[in-house]
């Protein structure tokens, strides 16, 4: 049985699976940067629904290619997501990764205030110098208090990508984010997750490095 | 638009969302431990697929559990995976998590071989004392490679978490580790992800500690 199974090179089998991605995507609307994205999304997941629920505000893709190729910092609510993005390739454009998750003052005061660490990683992001791209993969509630943090001009993210997963709260903190002014990439409806934010950065950061 | 959002406690997101995925789910022929690790793939993922993608070896969830009750160790081929795994609650019982896909002899091996790096970290984990349990959630190479390994009485995994994802010998590969003695969990087809190995994991480490 294992002699049926064609060997693809190593440095081989990206390149396949983007064109098997390809020939089932078959016509689609999308072009260029935002279906880089797409498909990037969809070869980290093998689920094709992110060819119809992904949202860009007015050139949000390109406005956070140029963000990063101007040394942009990405501020994430996930850890998996942090240990997913090409950190190599990202301070090569001069960029760092933060999730504060783990630091024991964020569960502190998270705890103190009732509210989610995710809430308090934003903030802490919010401290942060230079322009900054937020890519929430988890929970809710960080792109609920970015929302209010954007409303409240405390931050202006150079973007927002948007892709929480799951079922309290999850589409209507991507409503909220949609209606800010702020570029974003949102995946609409319930599902996103710590792989699909990490797969968008990849995207991004490839697109800005040239790769 | 904010007020509509209704708050709900950090410590009741979790409850409420396996509430909501159980209305979703509906009637269904799982239960018990299996069901709890079908539903944590949905709680990852959002993606009911694995309501029926999802393949048990028989009795191999609870051989997974009793192996890390026992202290097995976890050996993944994602950085994302073992980067979402419950480290703090598997030291509880006795485990660690592996992933040498970042070694810089890792890396060395595999070029000079011609060989998927996630190959190499799968002989690496191989070479471990004591019982053992390999999650694959990225790489089709790892899998076969281990179904070879196993094949020719290296390794004797306590169980595997055949979770690949992706396009090029993915579901090849799943019925390769399907077919062998050793207890295993699969998402079959092209579904599953860093994300879902981390979820199963979880499941059976929360299993194995009565969370």
């Amino acid at each position: 049985m294992l002699e049926e199974i064609e060997i693809v090179k190593p440095e081989e089998i990206e390149k396949r699976s983007m064109e098997i991605i390809d020939s089932i995507l078959g016509e689609t609307a999308w072009t260029g940067l935002e279906l880089s994205i797409v498909k990037r999304c969809i070869h980290t997941s093998a689920d094709f629904d992110y060819a119809k629920n992904l949202y860009f505000s007015e050139n949000s893709a390109k406005i956070a290619v140029d963000a990063l190729k101007r040394g942009a910092s990405i501020i994430t609510d996930t850890k998996m997501a942090a240990s997913g993005i090409n950190k190599k390739k990202l301070a090569q454009l001069g960029g760092s990764v933060y999730c504060f998750m783990d630091d024991s003052d964020v569960a502190r005061e998270a705890k103190a205030r009732g509210v989610t660490r995710s809430s308090v990683c934003m903030e802490r992001g919010m401290a942060l110098p230079g322009e900054k791209i937020f890519a929430v993969g988890n929970a809710p509630t960080a792109l609920i208090r970015l929302y209010e943090l954007i409303g409240s001009g405390k931050v202006s993210p150079a973007a927002v990508i948007g892709v929480p997963v799951g079922f309290v709260n999850v589409e209507e903190s991507k409503q909220l984010i949609m209606k800010t002014a702020v570029p974003c990439i949102v995946a609409q409806g319930r599902k996103g997750g710590s792989n699909i934010a990490a797969a968008i950065c990849n995207a991004l950061i490839y697109a800005g490095s040239g790769r």
